[in-house]
């Protein structure tokens, strides 16, 4: 995926082939952090791959903030289908399909298919919006957990996750000691950063700015999109180091000239850049899920939540493997450090693999080649 | 200033204690870079210090970008104006006022006494708004050439500036050689990055998705209060070191507990900070003021003005003197450093000093011991 443009492996296009789709918690038996139950569930997901008899081949991949359950590329009724990380998962990749039974589902609180906040309510008829209820990371990996089991899976060869998506592979092992035998965590850490709160924080004020949000019940009406593009901007910026944006866009003009040429509008390619991907996002997430998931991040502390790092995988007998971009402005690898120091420290069997790279956040997904190199040695030994 | 907040050096209080105000162009001859002509210009300005009988101790210091022309505290009437660089400019201080004749003047299209976009259109008996010209660092280097004549000052002892103050600086003395014997510019290179245009963007975005921005036309109705806050906060950001949000802030939440609360309100400190920031922003700085002052940040790059570093400043005779943070994001080290090799290969009288901070771009107003000892040992000896 080396000729896309910066940012595009993550903003892979929204199309899904044929999902499937789980329904669970039927009588509202799921009981949320907040304490309000809830139900029914509906999970919509992919898998890549044959289950073996013996059930000992699942891996599950959870998907970043904004991906799909199209994890893999596929071909179906002529149409092609890519995948948001084809060059490691499927035929003889690195996350081997031949080999492996993959598993990716839409997050709870998505917009691919799963229940969440533009998904309706069973009980009006219409969209939830707001009144979706709140949910934190917990949630949403309980939620897998009970979806795994509703699917018939009830232990992991590996569950692996990037971003938010190694945020919940780690709060599922947690929760669920034992549930996966391997963890491959991407770009993550045990705690959300100020400075990822702070990011956050902006990204859903911009969203919340635009009338037509309309306290989230835009539904059929005007979409929200001038909010939702700023949001997804503001992200960007922070996915991208500084210095890549510099060698790539630099201060190169969207026309010819700039000079004797005053105007408010758009001047410069790095601007066109963070308006298409702007626009391009709007046509495949919704801002009320951006919403959600985002404060889902925020609250993101294992050490408050078990006390300890001790506390949340004495246990869990699974062999951890970290994978961070040395200029990851978002999950720092000094952090993934103290977090893989720490699981050594209680001993737990845990890898530290840090890639010098100046990619930033969005280099989990332009270092193909090394992180493959490392799945492949590392995790499927 | 160490009591302060984060970021309340750079956003010190609007109040001026009797401004000055030169008027000149009234003939509309002011001719701007756009090739439009203007006029009637007003600087609001202010002075500390005493001009000497050979006028050779004059020093003026450009404002950062949403700085008053106080830049040094006063007592008034028996009301205390503080400065917002008392720690560097006053009597006894580095920028003595009982040696130097200081001047501080408001930018062209600010919103402290200038003209700019909120101030009246005498055609019209109204506020510019978007009718005020465009303009672009040459124009406001320009203007403040023009300005500096109109109060009978041809020579300056020296031109000091950070941020977008430094900018100015280097802008006046590529304009008009020999204007200045010494220049220090601090957190400011010879052009804008990628990022820095990136954020300015998406600050611009966030004010004009205000329905109040109403295409800038607000002066008197309702302030587009929120699309200036979430702008400023975004500059927040980029002044502050991630590292130094994180030690500051943390994860604090706001109250007390946040396990078992949803809400899609505020739970941080860091959050509260930046509201916080964005609300006093508000009731000091005009939202248009900001978008133009913004594009005219973009689009400086001495080297394409003046087709080299040397194009710029051969013939200048200035003593330059830079000063970077070493973790400043918005202006790179390595970018001013730059600058200063090339004005040392083209025979120029360079220093360049790096200081090791955590502190970001707002280390600029923050390591204040640093930065004087500098200023006493390397400009005024």
């Amino acid at each position: 995926m080396s000729d896309l443009e910066l940012g595009d492996t993550i903003d892979s296009a929204a199309a899904v082939a044929n999902p499937l789709a789980a329904v669970f918690s039927r009588d509202l038996s799921f009981r949320l952090e907040s304490g309000r139950c809830f139900g029914p569930i509906k999970i919509a997901y992919k898998t890549f791959g044959t289950l073996n008899r013996e059930k000992s081949n699942a891996v599950l991949v959870f998907p970043t903030l904004t991906a799909t359950p199209q994890v893999a590329a596929e071909t179906v009724d002529g149409k092609q289908y890519p995948g948001w990380w084809q060059e490691i998962v499927g035929r003889g990749k690195a996350i081997d399909t031949d080999k492996f039974f993959v598993i990716c589902a839409d997050h709870f609180g998505g917009c691919y298919g799963s229940s969440g906040p533009s998904s309706i309510n069973p009980d009006t008829e219409k969209e939830f919006g707001l009144s979706f209820p709140g949910f934190f990371i917990q949630d949403m990996a309980n939620v897998a957990i009970e979806f795994l089991q509703n699917i018939g899976i009830r232990k992991l060869h590996a569950v692996v996750g990037a971003s938010i998506g190694g945020l919940l592979a780690l709060e599922m092992i947690a929760l669920q000691k034992g549930i996966a035998e391997n963890a491959l965590v991407l770009g993550a850490s045990h705690r959300v950063s100020a400075q990822y709160l702070a990011l956050n924080y902006i990204a859903r004020q911009a969203i919340m700015l635009d009338t037509a949000w309309n306290d989230g019940d835009y539904y059929g009406n005007v979409f929200p999109s001038e909010g939702l593009s700023i949001a997804r901007q503001i992200g960007h910026i922070s996915y991208l180091n500084q210095l890549l944006l510099e060698e790539k866009f630099g201060r190169q003009p969207v026309g010819g000239r700039l000079r004797n040429h005053v105007s408010l509008g758009m001047q410069y390619q790095v601007e066109s850049y963070l308006e298409h991907q702007g626009k391009k996002f709007c046509k495949r997430f919704d801002p009320n899920s951006y919403i959600y998931l985002s404060k889902a991040i925020d609250t993101f502390d294992l050490e408050k939540e078990f006390g300890s790092i001790a506390g949340a995988f004495t246990g869990a007998e699974t062999k951890f493997n970290f994978i961070s971009i040395s200029s990851d402005n978002l999950f720092l690898p000094r952090d993934t450090k103290e977090l893989h120091a720490q699981l050594q420290a209680c001993g737990a069997s845990s890898t530290f693999n840090e890639i010098m790279s100046p990619k930033g956040h969005d280099g989990l997904f332009l270092e193909t080649e090394k992180i493959e190199a490392i799945i492949r040695k590392a995790l499927w030994k």
